[in-house]
């Protein structure tokens, strides 16, 4: 399987990694926006080329990840782009998810292509198990908790105070609720009761630090609903101990069967991840393989990993699949 | 969705349960080995018939539930009556899988019919977890533990020994193992480190008791591999403390990524189950509500949960699901 890569940040990066990691996969192009001689890529051997030439090579690559941001890149690129490619996206914008399915899926059936959005892990696997967790204990609650992790969104909040010269910021799920949960308590939280917020912050010198502080403990939308706590630290301790991008979370279901719902059950999925971007980028191109499959198959239109059957991501046969993991 | 069941016991009853949870499903007939007058079922106006009568009833179930044992029951019981029906088991026995899911492909393709085997948890949502976890992350190791919850085999086992009038055995993980997993570092684990086996017995009076645990903690194949606790307990006691059948345990897939695997990943499932039947039969309510869509697309022949893609459990459309669980 030909891929090609749209957009080389560190999703476009992570996919590159994802890519030598799973023999049957080639990394044949890496589009860019930029000017394509400054972008240097790992993969030996491999073109880097001007997005602005992406349709003459339209039958060169059997799928094309899209690796650009859900509020205004893919929205436009992946119903523009999957009229000349089976693509695959992450798109993460939970409440616009409809209205981008519809626009693919449209663009898609017109070319006969195939595409998948919103693949990673929440869109992703945390959804798959949501959705499998439903299906098996339709009386219940569901329940899921980010981190610890870092959060983008956050960091770039932090960062636009004034006197703030850097600054990531980190999601933490609260553990006694974690524990209520897992002990099928079905306890109802607040927000508050479900995560703090940890920032550390890289002030600009004679910075006002209390009025930073403040600042980003009020924030609204952001800040003011969570305990969040602030520290101040050197330019050379942020280098050297937050450089990384962290995350997880835990998707819990917890319900009950039995003829009076006298039994109790919770079914907990998490993911602990040294690197968002990679794990997102791992997820992404078992999904390209799928719909590569599919493709294959004579299938085309707007797919989620809710329409794939787990088998398409594995290179094992079908037999392979049931003699060694089922 | 018409559903039948075939064969009344803790499994059978545990569909009966899961089926009143979910109101696009109706239990048509509960098919039986015994004398159906003997059958007494929770469900009020549904028949009891013979399993002799099985066939009459081919038009008038959309998916038969086979609850037999995997032992003896399920080899027959599958392939014989996907001949009528489209059918779903729980068929466990790992190993025998490849040769059970032959058979059933074979009988159930002759007749246009669809099959599932292996519906449950392990088989089931393990081995679906393993799946995808082993697709996202190609490189790393994987690791299972069951419990803590009662093992059928293990119990039955501490029956057999001489002077034991009653005994249920627990399956317990070890913490310190789970603990090493879940922080990414890959021990290599003997059988010893990981599970701990816990026996409640009964003992006859006058029996020797320190007889019975010698026999029971040196047990070839059973005991002997493990550490083992033995707690004699009054018949009053077993009954009030082990009149149930919990289950639950832990998949986890512990994997690396980056240019050169600098990243460590851990994605962790967990199950914590109050009625080991129950769930089982709630997850292959699920799966018959899958196999009916897809037979009613023409689709036949004997599947797996791998080959299931997730929407067809839902009772909800595609746009429901996009909308509130991705």
């Amino acid at each position: 399987m030909r891929v090609g890569i749209l957009g080389y940040g560190n999703l476009g990066r992570g996919v590159e990694c994802a890519i030598k990691q799973n023999s049957d996969v080639e990394l044949a192009y890496v589009f860019t926006r930029r000017d394509p001689s400054t972008v240097k890529i790992l993969t030996p051997g491999v073109p880097v080329v001007s997005v602005s030439d992406i349709e003459n090579y339209k039958d060169k690559v059997d799928v094309l990840i899209i690796c650009g941001g859900s509020a205004t890149d893919l929205p436009k690129m992946t119903p523009e782009y999957v009229k000349y490619f089976n693509v695959i996206d992450s798109f993460d914008t939970h409440a616009n998810i409809p209205t981008h399915f519809a626009n693919v899926d449209k663009a898609a059936k017109e070319t006969g292509h195939i595409a998948l959005i919103s693949a990673g892990w929440d869109p992703g696997m945390f959804s798959l198990n949501r959705l499998y967790a439903n299906c098996i204990l339709p009386e219940g609650n569901d329940y899921t908790f980010w981190g610890k992790g870092v959060s983008q969104g956050h960091s770039d909040a932090i960062r636009r105070v004034n006197g703030v010269k850097n600054g990531k910021q980190y999601t933490i799920p609260v553990p006694e609720a974690i524990e209520a949960v897992r002990n099928g308590e079905n306890p109802t939280l607040t927000t508050r009761q479900k995560h703090t917020r940890e920032c550390f912050v890289v002030p600009e010198e004679g910075a006002d630090l209390a009025k930073i502080e403040q600042e980003i403990k009020t924030m609204p939308n952001y800040f003011d609903e969570y305990d969040t706590t602030v520290h101040f630290i050197t330019e050379e301790e942020f280098a050297r101990d937050h450089a990384g991008i962290p995350h997880g979370g835990f998707v819990f279901r917890s319900g009950v069967t039995g003829w009076e719902k006298e039994h109790k059950h919770v079914i907990e999925y998490s993911l602990k991840l040294d690197s968002n971007p990679e794990f997102t980028a791992s997820v992404i191109v078992a999904y390209a393989r799928a719909i590569n499959r599919l493709h294959g198959e004579g299938v085309n239109g707007c797919k989620t990993v809710f329409d794939i059957a787990p088998a398409y991501l594995s290179p094992l046969s079908g037999d392979e699949l049931r003699a060694h993991l089922l």
